[in-house]
């Protein structure tokens, strides 16, 4: 078995066996194989497709690869949530600790931004004092005595994913299904949860931009977590603006704690209550997203699920008063609130072209090795389908310098149509896939 | 324009425009673009096409990529004859110098044998004393004296294709007509000859196994020729079998050596009379096949051919008594003449089979860094459809041991198919394709 026979054969359309499938997810594990076969092969792979039995194979090869996280110490149904990938999308900080104030376990592993996503460890990180690096031991120890931590990927995670995503990003074989799901589910299965709710973006800032091949890529991961017996449901949900109002890193904090303070009750509320309903369903703790809904929202008015952020902020090292005194967050040089200027409608938002704005202030990462600025970004009240005059606020930019917040202007004045006529607001969800199948929103 | 977008414009099925085509061809050539973009680019070529004016940017491209050889010193027109790859291929021994005994000057950069088939440097390096490094000056002033030179390339002809080619071979993209096309071409137009014949091979030795894929990589190369300004006819001849009965390097020579000398007349007299002819007709020598096959005969019967390669073995530093007296080629220490050992007809052979069977006999590379044994190889006189009896020699090995004598006649035994019913002879060639259209053997 060498790697030109297994290039040739999805070449030529066929599906690769369970062996060809270890042996080339071993080579990327440990280097033996060159790149360009590995390349050769990804390329095949986009354009020739694989079967669900293919995907399912190469998840469990990827996460067999590495390390898998042990959560067993800790009782009850360890439930994760996984995002594709959005801007101002800061669900986890308002949902975990939700989800972990009506006794469900929250044992998360998270990621850094790349690109124009942001990530949940680099939010954290703007708290001061926070720290995202715990032993497998402490994360364990962590939950079981307040349920609830997020950290960075402990031990070494799918190493066979990360040398084939590399390679994917530099040869243009990122838009594939089965490279797509499987990338995120040999990670998750390698975490250690029990079940995991996932949130699959679509619109114009998401990994699928149309709806049918969102659908299609949640129904591949739900099939994968079924295959390898782990109760999988997939919340389909737009992307076609920002999910918060806030965008960049402690601005997002600053907008979770709102959210959790009751405060603020927007999107961000509204889709952090639906994905943490399903959590709680999977979890044992509900049986039917409303009455999941109901046991988050008393939990929010409560005050549980902020006293709970509150407890994980101090047992990871970080400052709590935070979640009472937000001026202790980091603060920009330079704030300023700008105007629409014109009367119209919001019509649509260029969603990447949003994250990328923010990612040029130093929000987000354009290499790995970037450092971050956490205290930039900007705040964008309005919303697809509001109706603006020219004195309503379009956006208050958080920026190094004035420089900076005029071409963070002009980028997110281009990103968003102010048109002439009403328009519908987006719909925040559209579908949830479950091994049952898809029930699409009405 | 980076590599990523060029990797997604034929990923997405649309032409690379030329501007694309000349980036990536000039990062191949100074390896500026690393392999694993290449060979994904590679791969989306083999699965997506390229139309025919992409195939003919790329070859004009990888023909510029190095030194292209100028032969206008030498007068007259140079016609090149290629073939895509035989075994016991040598008609360049034989139609070299028949052709140039015509008076058509023959300036030819020939190759060495890398897989199945053989190359037409290896065989001449056979011939104790020949050299095949000529400068550009000499090889030029060589083919104004004498009419004839074949010699390795002089400078970096196109070095791009020279990286490609080395990443199709380990990334299964070998198989893809536009790559196969522009390959051969962009080597062809760099060395400067006027016309071109091309034998594409058909059959079980050949890169293209089929007749219509044959006559399609034909019909490339053809336009590719035209829209570069050079007359190009192509010739699709059979590879069911071996051409020549001898197969191995020094055994070729002799091959050639018995051919132009009278003794032998078969199938490799047969298709260099047909590849000749036509050479003669792109140089002005000739109105139709008929007529320049009629010359071609008068050459090889007047001894002129055989004379001519004296010449050129003399010129460059062999020893010319070897047309004369065969037992100065390297002989073999183990010879062995074996029999068919049953009765029928010679139904099929695996030619490709047959060409390793050679080169694991030390007659071919396996790496091109692996040193030749121009002795050993095998005669194979059986043609298919002959009828054979148990006492038919079935071929004569010529081996550095015993042990390589016996593996390699299992080996062949392997490849020849015997059957029990009368099978018609395989036929020579299938279609002359030129400018004017394909006209197919009846």
């Amino acid at each position: 078995m060498n790697m030109v026979e297994i290039i040739t054969q999805k070449k030529l359309g066929r599906p690769l066996t369970p062996e060809m499938i270890r042996t080339f997810v071993a080579g990327a594990a440990d280097r033996s194989i060159p790149d360009y076969q590995l390349s050769a092969l990804l390329m095949a792979i986009r354009l020739n497709g694989m079967t669900a039995e293919e995907t399912t194979e190469l998840t469990l090869a990827m996460r067999d690869s590495g390390d898998v996280a042990d959560l067993s110490a800790i009782p009850g149904v360890k439930v994760d949530k996984h995002s594709t990938g959005g801007v101002g999308d800061t669900t986890t900080l308002v949902l975990a600790p939700l989800v972990a104030a009506c006794g469900v376990p929250v044992a998360k592993m998270s990621g850094r931004g790349l690109g124009h996503t942001g990530g949940t460890l680099d939010k954290l990180e703007s708290i001061p004092g926070f720290s995202v690096s715990l032993s497998e031991e402490a994360f364990v120890r962590q939950v079981q005595e307040i349920g609830l931590a997020v950290i960075g990927q402990t031990g070494t995670l799918a190493p066979a994913d990360k040398t084939l995503y590399a390679l994917r990003d530099v040869t243009a074989t990122v838009d594939s299904l089965p490279l797509i799901a499987s990338s995120i589910m040999s990670k998750k299965l390698a975490s250690g949860a029990d079940a995991i709710v996932l949130d699959v973006k679509t619109g114009s800032g998401a990994i699928m931009q149309t709806l049918e091949g969102s659908i299609e890529l949640a129904r591949a991961m739900v099939d994968i977590g079924t295959l390898a017996g782990k109760p999988v449901t997939a919340v389909v949900t737009g992307m076609a603006q920002p999910l918060g109002t806030h965008v960049g890193n402690a601005l997002e904090v600053k907008d979770a704690i709102d959210v959790l303070s009751g405060r603020t009750k927007g999107d961000l509320l509204a889709v952090s209550l639906l994905l943490g309903s399903h959590m709680l369903m999977l979890a044992g703790a509900a049986d039917t997203p409303a009455e999941g809904e109901a046991k988050l929202r008393r939990a929010l008015e409560s005050g549980a699920g902020l006293e709970k952020l509150r407890q994980m902020i101090r047992a990871q090292g970080g400052d709590p008063r935070v979640c009472d005194d937000l001026s202790l967050l980091p603060r920009a040089a330079v704030q300023r609130t700008v105007t629409v200027g014109r009367e119209g409608w919001v019509a649509a938002m260029d969603t990447t072209a949003l994250g990328l704005a923010a990612q040029a202030m130093g929000a987000g990462r354009i290499r790995k090795t970037d450092v971050l600025d956490y205290a930039v970004g900007f705040i964008l009240p309005v919303r697809i389908g509001d109706h603006v005059t020219p004195d309503t606020p379009l956006c208050t930019l958080f920026a190094r310098s004035e420089a900076e917040a005029e071409t963070a202007e002009a980028a997110i004045r281009r990103a968003i149509t102010i048109g002439e006529t009403p328009v519908a607001p987006s719909p925040l969800w559209y579908a949830v896939v479950t091994r049952d199948g898809v029930v699409r929103a009405e």
